[in-house]
């Protein structure tokens, strides 16, 4: 009997000490970081409202409870009975019952009523059916990404329990080990912006947080090839941690899984959703620019099967010697701060991930507080000495100024920004502005992803801040919905069609001009002198947005809204940079996450940052907060204990 | 045709032009980091003194001709006629010609008298018979290690060309990376002494240095097993460097064979010697105290035979962006300064290995001069604030006290010493202060491998301080073969009557008292209060030697001298620390090191020393001499370009 087997029979005598007698427990599993508990009773076990509670407590895991085949009702009859107990305002749009596993998944406009008051509709079901209901929300705006992803992971539901099943052994092995260590490899992202790829390393475990591409600079991707990362074979490394979906840190997360990755990888629900959406997109992208993409969309495929959803404050095993958690990071949807606690006690890493401190319309402020924390990997891209952003307040008044002078001018507004998050930020200071009459009201197109980004963060409303949440709960408040949103989903023809028309709005990736149909845009309003180009993000350095912003008016073009190859376009329309929408803490949003952090880091590795940016921020915390501060290179190993 | 092949013709075709025209090229193989032209017509070869280093030069390879087995005389009538071309007095020992190869090896007494004015004798044997000759040093006090060593060779000869071949082939592959990274990892003797390991790694080239054990600290061993040291397969090291022959630099080199390492180790002749004598006796103490060692003397055979020995001052391709240079460390026998030049001129890098920077009476001082080093990797041994020994000149009075005043009340000197270098250092005194009467002449016992390590000496002279080697020249001028030197080679019964007998002095290992015959000595002489113990060499944490210094005298000496298993014993004799004797720089002469380096490296790694000697050494070089300075941890890696 293998040491896990034996660890699975001791949780199940201890289960069967603390439920009472007339609960029979059939098989006790892990599936993931979760242990998963088969019982011939679950209407009985779901009678007691507290004791999945106890039990977890108890046995400090994640417990789930599932009803052993033998005690489910047919489908057909707990369908019927399902719909009874929940309220018809919870709008279910589907309901999936999966035999294999004794789940329900609910899919409901309203969640929160499907759930019940600490989740008493929930076990009203068990009670009624003995089937475990899971719910999820039916996206307010239908969005491909997330419906493909659903029905995706419903086919593979086998072949995923049998990922989690040995994802949950591995988790639980026995440690060998009685050395003490940790490590932190740096891979990318050290005194540049991109590729960010880290391992963090103990005896026991080693574990990739993020893996990403670098903008403007093809081929350079993480070192993944050197002994401490994939070197010794991708199987060796026993986790994946995704901080959010942006591709500077998603990029080649499916490429692992044609190195022969074949583990998990942790990350929130929103920023799965995210990668699948932005990964394709990279190969589309890649396609059409007539590069070989690294891997193809069956990897994109692997990696969503691999993700192991968490929750923010989740605190889950990931491996026999490493405690995962995520925070808020204000940065994108889903994205996360990554805290790390390794040992049993034995040392601490948060991993910033990018980060926006203050809270912004879309999204509360990066989380700051943790039980411990010795080393901090801190985001740098505004840490240079100089990169203090205006106020957002101040940079929406300019934002007005420029569409009410370009509309008085007959102009047009271009925006190239990501599809995540500074579109759906801008979409909502317009939304207001014409709500409040500050700018008039006409049109806003929304083009490449921008509006699939949008349905996605309307289906994790959780994920967003507080009163943006509640307001898109109501649909007629929902301001994402609001008329003068268009989307561009009929190319070229509607593209030259906006262009010949009147005053309007686009918002169009790619955010550093790097491709997309933002070159489109430019070919078609680019020769107009009365219409503006608004950059609303940084803009990295090698990308032609970098070089707009510097003065560049010479722009190839070619191949994009019917140029040739070689086409180059003189710019003629007006450039402003209104900064301030950054979805990244500026200089005194860094110093201020670290300042009030609790516990204070002892030190911190000043990383995503160009060279000046990681040595001021890295002096500057050094000197102001006296921590031990590093300006890391790539390839440096840092061992902390 | 594979690229080595490639370079190989296009070699060729380069020789066959350098070259008069009736001399025909027949192959041309590399062996190792050497090209070997082989030829029909070595004896036109051979007649032009200067053709060959012309030709290395252009060709910037180091090159050796050898005869086509068409071309040679056949050996009987070949010996006859180089026996006489060599001068009797050279003192032929024994001829061994090698049909395989075209080589014959000479052992002579005199070695220079068969190499001649510049080589000028080899030549004439070569036009004589054909055959390229090969001179070594008949050891003038027999050696078993230097005849063991030798003789295997001979037999493995053949394996030895096909790994030879193989490790050239190797050496000149194609580089395979455009990208340029310089690195060193950590896998050990930091923030602490021994277990010396590390690895300098490129895009193309990943080099072991040195792999040591911990006197004292059983089980602490080089982090081998992490991915960027063997986690990947030893398979995937290209070559591995051993700086000097003591334990705490090679004990686990031979392990590397039992990994499945299968390439070159380069060294010098006399480190490759005593590695073999030093491995094999580790292997024998592991097996008297009950531990299983961690391999076998088969893999100190592999060891031996994957040697490539370099002389000081060869500067060799190890790998396509690699080239080594050895240069004398003044700290033991073969002891090697290592500096490493990367790349095209990209990076340059020093380990110092272990030092003696000033003369002493075996050997001249650390060579400090390179043409190009950014980055010193310094042993810290004496690194301390207040780590000043005293000069050499005082330590000697001091010991000639001590015996003088031991002899006085009738008691004897017991020396722990290291089996190399510090037991030929006493040595030398002790015969000089005999010989002009500063303290009487009385019996010099010789224990436990330092009588076979003193003949290891006399066979390398060109290893040893001039005016040593000059002496060692004259057999009846060699200070190591004065007649009160005794070699105990009778174990328990000459202990025991030494013992009994009359004033006397031992050296004997193991230089930390932590086992080997020494053991014995104590239980012997240990409980008579009118001798001795006398320490003049650094006694590490953990040692019994420490703890005798630091006043322990209730010591285990089971197992020992016909002890039994748990017996203790209470100390009697005197103990006495007469330092200055080190084959260790002294904090003054790691300073002096550095200062007077050239050029001076911009970066200084400080090791091989306990922690505060590596701070204090690291922040002394820091504010004194303006470099950057590091004290790093095991497990870290540190990029350079
Ligand atoms: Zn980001
Ligand atoms: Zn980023
Ligand atoms: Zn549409
Ligand atoms: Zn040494
Ligand atoms: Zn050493």
């Amino acid at each position: 009997m293998s040491q896990v087997d034996k660890q699975l029979d001791t949780l199940k005598s201890e289960i069967e000490q603390e439920i009472p007698n007339d609960i029979t427990v059939t098989d006790v599993k892990y599936e993931g970081p979760e242990l998963v508990v088969y019982t011939r009773d679950p209407k009985q076990f779901a009678g007691d409202g507290d004791l999945i509670r106890r039990l977890a407590s108890k046995l400090r895991k994640r417990i789930t409870v599932r009803p052993d085949p033998s005690a489910l009702s047919p489908p057909a009859r707990a369908e019927e009975e399902v719909r009874e107990v929940i309220p018809d305002d919870a709008g279910v749009t589907d309901l999936d019952f999966h035999e294999d596993t004794g789940e329900v998944v609910i899919e409901a406009e309203k969640p929160g009523m499907v759930i019940g008051r600490r989740g008493s509709t929930l076990r009203e079901i068990t009670q009624e059916v003995g089937w475990t209901p899971e719910v999820v929300r039916t996206p307010p705006i239908e969005s491909s990404t997330v419906s493909n992803v659903r029905g995706f992971l419903k086919n593979e539901r086998e072949e995923r329990r049998d990922i989690l099943e040995r994802v949950g052994r591995q988790i639980h092995r026995e440690e060998m080990s009685d050395d003490e260590w940790v490590r932190i490899t740096t891979l990318g992202c050290c005194r540049e912006v991109g590729r960010a790829a880290f391992i963090v390393s103990t005896p026991e475990t080693r574990i990739l947080v993020d893996c990403g591409d670098k903008p403007g600079a093809e081929g350079e991707v993480p070192y993944l090839q050197i002994p401490e990362a994939l070197g010794a074979g991708a199987a060796t490394l026993d986790a994946v941690v995704l901080t959010h979906a942006h591709l500077d840190h998603s990029a080649l997360i499916p490429l692992l899984f044609k190195y022969g990755y074949d583990g998990p990888i942790y990350t929130t629900e929103p920023t799965r959703d995210l990668m699948g959406l932005l990964t394709l997109d990279y190969l589309d992208v890649a396609a059409k620019e007539g590069r070989t993409p690294p891997y193809e969309s069956a990897q994109v495929r692997d990696a969503i099967k691999h993700t192991i959803p968490l929750e923010y404050g989740d605190v889950t095993d990931v491996a026999p010697d490493v405690k995962l958690t995520f925070h808020n990071a204000g940065h994108i949807l889903g994205s996360a701060v990554t805290h790390f606690h390794i040992g049993d006690g034995l040392y601490n890493i948060a991993f910033s991930g990018d980060i926006h401190y203050e809270d912004t319309r879309l999204f509360n402020g990066a989380v700051n507080d943790f039980p411990r924390v010795e080393t901090l990997v801190l985001e740098s891209t505004y840490g240079g000495r100089d990169d203090y952003q205006t106020d957002q307040a101040d940079s929406e008044e300019a934002l007005k100024e420029v569409i009410n002078e370009t509309y008085e001018q007959d102009g047009k507004v271009v925006i190239p920004a990501f599809a995540v998050g500074r579109s759906q930020e801008i979409m909502l200071v317009l939304e207001e502005a014409m709500r409040e009459g500050e700018i008039p009201t006409m049109p806003v197109h929304l083009d490449g992803m921008i509006w699939e980004a949008t349905a996605i963060h309307t289906t994790y409303p959780e994920y967003l801040r507080d009163d943006l949440r509640d307001r898109i709960f109501h649909d007629d408040e929902n301001p994402f919905l609001a008329d003068q949103f268009n989307h561009i989903d009929a190319g070229e023809d509607e593209r030259q069609e906006v262009a010949d028309g009147d005053e309007c709005i686009v918002i169009s990736t790619s955010g550093m001009i790097e491709g997309g149909p933002i070159m489109s845009w430019l070919r078609h309003i680019g020769p107009d002198p009365d219409s503006n180009l608004v950059f609303v993000g940084y803009q990295a350095q090698g990308t032609l947005g970098r070089r707009i912003q510097n003065g560049w008016d010479e722009i190839p073009v070619d191949g994009w809204g019917g140029g040739s190859r070689g086409d180059t376009l003189t710019l003629q329309m007006g450039t402003e940079v209104v900064d301030g929408f950054s979805g990244h803490a500026d200089r005194q949003g860094l110093e201020n996450f670290v300042k009030t952090m609790n516990p204070r880091p002892e030190k911190v590795l000043c990383v995503h940052g160009d060279e000046r940016s990681v040595q001021d921020l890295s002096s500057a915390l050094y000197h102001d907060y006296n921590m031990r501060t590093f300006a890391p290179k790539n390839l440096e190993t840092f061992r902390f204990k």
